[in-house]
């Protein structure tokens, strides 16, 4: 029998945890003769409903599920970890600034980072969904000594489907009909959906999404509504993106170990390696291509058009000064 | 390409549906290559919420979700629906008895039924989740006269992965080495959870569950466990148990419509034929053969213990008396 792949997962008893447990424990996100054992994480004072969310894995009766195993402390969590998914962090209050959560959350991730590092698997791969997720995963991935840092990844990847959601919308197409679109940058309203590169099958023929659709669509109503999503959710349902972020979560995990099916690339934000001049080491949001069962490579060589250079140089630079104020962590 | 199945669910903006739509999207209910179309159904003032579930839907950019619509009003949402799933109901209230649950929800099963009778897809199923849901689901099918009574059912699936799940933990397997379980009569405390013929493989030997297990065990804790499970986890979490009721209503369809696996049977409640003694068109949960896709039937010729008989006819009990006190709604 295949051996449990063992996936660590913080904040475990929150909305998003609610959302993704369930889905790694049936095997959607690595495969369904993947065996899995759950390594939960919640703060001491959510333990009992994380004891709860276990109880519920368990009648959830998963032939995959091995294992389930809750603590309030990363050390234990962490141990052996093959995937570790951050989605824990600490979330802005009222009147704070992005500034603020960065800072509230650094001492958070230079722990779970240094953890990490001392007891997870050696090849252990690790996701930041918790935000601002880059710059906490720059963070974690600072305090790393033995595992390699190019295993420290965050989550754009639900600005990627919200993106492939609305062109889907546009084309009366099905999400799976389109491929090679991707994000660039942080995870923030900053990003930069683009989709130059994207093609979509219509009526089984392979077309330039560029070419199907209004160009004041897409720099206006689609670039808006992909960079606000989140604030649209809140006000229509009262409570945050959870069960979407988790698909994406459950996306990146999937397409980093199993391969991006139909699409030659999927958005990853990874350290750069300073290509498209982006500063080596930032944690951004690039157009990755999945090599094999967890390998990745930023895609390079895309030309870009000037509008799209000047957009990303802005995310970059929110990026470059977020590292600024954290520069003491790293 | 294959056609997509009409999915229609009620309640679809409550923590059940929140939990479950996404995984219906996935195609973990109706597998991997299905395509879906989602009729979802909220009451009036829950409709701003649905539509922030079905933006993220969207965001889910699910390959198979083929459409997504949203109602207030059951002649719409069921229309041409090949599955109808039944997850809102009013629930209990401070105070209220189980019988002023019954009355308070009838007539929303009566609507429903006859909108599911009027509109639904001729060969449409139908699984009844919100409770009580088998005097619920009794109430709807009797209100269908062009839809086959066979194609209603309730859901007892939960309190059968509960039992699963209590036994692999005792056993220390996984809840996949375990078959040929399941709950016999109401989706209530009175509910009869039979291991009599339940096999598991252990170390690749398949072995009787009875010869496994200390019979005090079997009596007391086990079966404590599996009927009270719900008020524990809601004693736990402070919330009730969505994501694993949920997960059993995915099981209920995906084994329904493809087949149970590894086990023989499973539980569901479906319209009594007076096997067993069980007076004929109560709902009642059996262990229940899928003899192929939507087509069950119930498994006749169990040797009933003397304990086991007392039992059923409590629960059973309990079901007619549901049936008397709602006896004007059939």
């Amino acid at each position: 029998m295949t051996s449990p792949i063992r996936v660590a997962v913080t904040g475990a008893a929150g909305q998003i945890g609610y959302s993704l447990l369930f889905r790694i424990a049936s095997g959607e996100m690595l495969g369904p003769k993947q065996p899995v054992i759950l390594q939960l994480l919640e703060l001491p004072f959510a333990m009992e409903a994380l004891e709860g969310v276990a109880m519920e894995l368990t009648d959830g009766a998963f032939p995959l599920l091995h294992g389930i195993e809750c603590s309030d402390d990363p050390m234990v969590a962490f141990k052996d970890a093959n995937v570790v998914m951050c989605v824990g962090s600490k979330p802005r209050g009222p009147g704070m600034l992005r500034s603020d959560l960065i800072r509230e959350n650094g001492p958070i991730f230079v722990g779970q980072g240094k953890a990490i590092d001392a007891v997870a698997a050696d090849d252990c791969k690790v996701v930041v969904v918790g935000n601002p997720c880059n710059t906490n995963c720059l963070i974690a991935a600072a305090q790393a000594t033995r595992i390699p840092k190019a295993n420290f990844t965050a989550m754009t990847r639900l600005d990627h489907n919200r993106a492939l959601g609305q062109i889907a919308k546009k084309l009366e197409v099905s999400a799976g009909d389109i491929k090679n679109l991707f994000i660039w940058g942080n995870h923030s309203p900053t990003m930069v959906p683009d989709i130059d590169h994207a093609v979509a099958s219509v009526d089984g023929v392979d077309r330039k999404v560029r070419d199907l659709l209004d160009v004041d669509w897409i720099g206006g109503p689609f670039d808006e509504t992909v960079r606000t999503r989140g604030k649209a959710i809140i006000a229509a349902r009262g409570k945050s993106s959870a069960a979407s972020a988790a698909n994406a979560a459950i996306d990146h995990i999937h397409d980093w170990y199993l391969g991006s099916g139909g699409s030659d690339y999927v958005s990853m934000a990874v350290p750069s390696d300073g290509s498209y001049g982006i500063p080596e080491g930032l944690i951004c949001s690039f157009p990755v291509r999945i090599t094999g069962p967890w390998q990745y490579e930023i895609v390079k060589g895309f030309e870009l058009s000037m509008g799209m250079k000047t957009r990303i140089e802005a995310t970059v630079a929110e990026l470059t000064s977020e590292r600024e104020a954290i520069a003491d962590l790293l």
